[in-house]
């Protein structure tokens, strides 16, 4: 039972690292206007951390914004019917720019808006924005390295396990069952092992965790370190209820072309990766046993029966009586918290009595 | 005393999701060189993670820099008399180049410097820099989303609360007494209630900490989970014994006109805001009660007294001994130290204490 | 032994902000094709988080690509005989672009390859890539601000130490024997302190972590705080079973001359340095020594012997028994497991119990 449930042995925390690799262009399909690719180049530019990476599944472009002035659009907060209603110089959040303090026709419509001084033109007030849905992007496959230590145990490894060559690295593809070990992921197949459909996701966009588990156990006898993969989407599916649902983000690109500074704007939705790296190792470690036998015992109320018993009839056998001593005083050490530092030094009894138990009998546990 | 102190509750970690949007823009005064207008899409280039943004409130600017050579700044460390104080292709960590070997005349001035392969004009070194204040960075909002799960109690929650519909998702501001559940944050705000001034800080720039906290108590009856905002500075204020005072960072815009690479430098101060979430969940969690009772009986030294009490006394009764034994093993388990994995199963004896226990009397604890 | 091992110390998580600033540039051999130069900057825009920085070693560039039709690499798996064999608008992982429909000759070769929609001309395909070393990347600096707070303590500091001023700031190098404490560190001395080559690493790129670990006494007669640096790979070495060994990634700089846009590709090989902070601060707690005394005593058998024994001797000389009965209901509080909160309120015979203590002789636990 004690072993297992691993009661006995030392836990560490973790150091981890991991770097992520993007292969395969998102591309809009070929019948709807101005076709755009991005590739893994323009991916790595809307990174937002070194476990995470992001895929672009829809777009909205808006081309040629120059710093200017222009009508602001109606949704900004800033319709108005005379310049007084636009304080120059002032801002508001939902604004794209500061006010100028006329007051123009927005679009040669009936309506009217602020100047702003903003890039310009906003996006979405001269065309009907045009989004367009990134289909291959389920189709890009992303190679997660990841290394890990538990520093105390002096052990590293990592999810390229040994057995794998670089014909299986070239050509697999991760699968829950058939491959749960290979590195390489198809988005499509994570976020669909994340219960989600990637089409429906597309459309605005989430967060969805990778998580890496380590469950290791560094006995010499019983070894075992490999990862474990699991999936699960991080944000809210159900949209109806958020001002911003799913995930976009905006970027530009800037042109100068003849002096003057111009931008192509993206406003992209997509679904972002957060890599998660959790883990434990665990070796047998006779200090924690006997904090947890004394510490059952003491329960019991047996624990004095328990303790004049062995000291009055084994502990004399043991042979290295001076070894005892040093045992309880390493022992208060550690039997207060889990602390991480670890000693090691008092073989002999500990053994003694180990055995004693593993041949079972009525002598060892009263 | 105990269920005050919420001993009795399973703690579990935390996975958490975060996800930040802006708006609103950073400009320069009207009245100050060529004003410069910085807006959502500007500013995302400068998020340092999923969990932080960045808000512009200084800049410096060097337009039309190209990879060439030119005079060293003086204050490079480069300051030299003739060609042999500039060793050729040598680089020094306060440099903006490599030498090229030459001594050369600094900005027509008396002063000579070494000269550098770099990107030239260096920054600084033709005109005096000017910088500008983004006085309305202040009014930037900053919408904040955060979606946290307790994966042992397969709870899930978000920081947008159940209560809240579109229109107040629009409108709504943080504040700390008036909204304090409001998602949507005005920075001069956040800056404010961390103690600091944002017209000093926007100065040299900082870093700020958005903490979410969430203490949840998910009991059936007790049922309480949402999310406590606070913030703080975290780097030093008092900025007269650092080398490099607040926070600063360069970026550049790359253009080519005629074939020739070109790039406008920015220098920007700012603020770093790091979202923080923490959190705990309890739950009614009988185990650790149990090897909290015994363990305090134990230190009083009652243990003894009190079990065999119990055991001659109650657990006849219970009229399911079969279940004890499993109990007792389960609790092994537990006891030592706070396992994320939980075992049920116990069911028996474990309602009959609960029941007995909830109706008090002698027999609280069979 | 119990204070030396501080066992009597209440310990506290940490909160912990960090900037980075490189100085310097990374800038290729003279006798190379087209010498590139890239300073802060430049890679500014490559960092993957705020707790990190990257500085290229190594870069292979394709300039002039625009969105167009030509032929993919041999490599990606599109090599084909007929255009049967390149399905339209199929894309694959390893293709740089969506397939045409086309198969065409590759590079004026016998063989061929189908013709993709990507960024133009695919990346190597139009001449033998060429790639450059940046020598001087080792002798760019880093200066890191770390502040932490350990905020139970109300405790505030930070690695800029109080006895450090501008000009030893400015001067001072990071050295594990000379001079432990300086903030600023040259990367190629990080890289040889976590026992790597820097010319060596150069060429694939890799992952180090500098460890910034806080282990602090903030008790008031043996107050102590300062960090203590270290630095590891944290990537695997041995890269010959790796698919894509070491860290390199791709970025692009958008141009647009005439109208049309294109770009330079880079693909960077480089070193990523993790920032990893971690720390302990202890302080004399009253709490678990009686705690740590009390489950040491019941491991013994001792604990009835000398709770009775205490009860019946010291207790009635402490005129203060009402406060007794609170310092155990708080001693319950904070028994089981290691709390963040802390209660104080059971001064009177918690101060005449430490000094019967701190004076020694047979008294010691009244």
């Amino acid at each position: 039972m004690m072993f297992r449930c691993k009661e006995y042995q030392k836990h560490d925390n973790l150091v981890s690292s991991v770097t992520t690799k993007m292969k395969g262009v998102a591309v809009t399909n070929d019948d709807i206007w101005d076709r755009i690719l991005l590739d893994a180049a323009d991916h790595s530019a809307l990174s937002q951390g070194k476990d995470s990476f992001f895929v672009v599944t829809k777009a909205v472009v808006t081309k040629n914004q120059k710093q200017g002035k222009c009508e602001e659009g109606p949704d900004s907060g800033t319709i108005c019917s005379s310049d007084e209603d636009c304080t120059k110089e002032y801002t508001n959040p939902k604004s794209n720019g500061v006010l100028t303090g006329q007051c123009i026709t927005f679009n040669s419509s009936s309506v009217k808006t602020c100047e702003v001084f903003a890039w310009c033109p906003i996006e979405g007030t001269r065309d009907a924005p045009k989004s367009a849905i990134f289909g291959s992007a389920k189709n890009v496959t992303v190679f997660i390295k990841n290394n890990i230590g538990f520093l105390n145990f002096n052990y590293k490894t990592r999810n390229i396990l040994p057995w794998m060559n670089d014909t299986y690295l070239q050509n697999c593809t991760f699968n829950q069952t058939t491959d749960p070990y290979c590195p390489k992921f198809r988005l499509g197949d994570i976020v669909k092992a994340a219960g989600e459909d990637f089409t429906e996701m597309a459309v605005e966009g989430g967060v969805i965790a990778i998580q890496i588990n380590w469950e290791c156990n560094l006995d010499w006898l019983l070894h075992k370190c490999v990862p474990e993969y699991s999936f699960r989407r991080l944000d809210e599916k159900n949209s109806n209820k958020t001002l911003f649902p799913g995930l976009n983000l905006r970027f530009a690109r800037y042109y100068k072309q003849t002096g003057v500074e111009e931008r192509t704007l993206f406003k992209v939705y997509g679904i972002r990766f957060d890599v998660m790296v959790t883990g434990k190792a665990g070796k047998f470690n006779t200090i924690k046993m006997f904090t947890y036998i004394g510490s059952t015992l003491s329960y019991f109320g047996l624990a004095i029966f328990v303790v004049d018993f062995l000291l009055t009839t084994y502990i004399p056998r043991c042979g290295c009586k001076k070894e005892v001593k040093s045992y309880y005083t390493e022992k208060k050490y550690e039997a207060v918290e889990d602390q991480t530092e670890v000693r090691t030094g008092y073989q002999c009894c500990y053994i003694e009595v180990n055995e004693k138990r593993l041949a079972g009998g009525p002598h060892w546990l009263t």
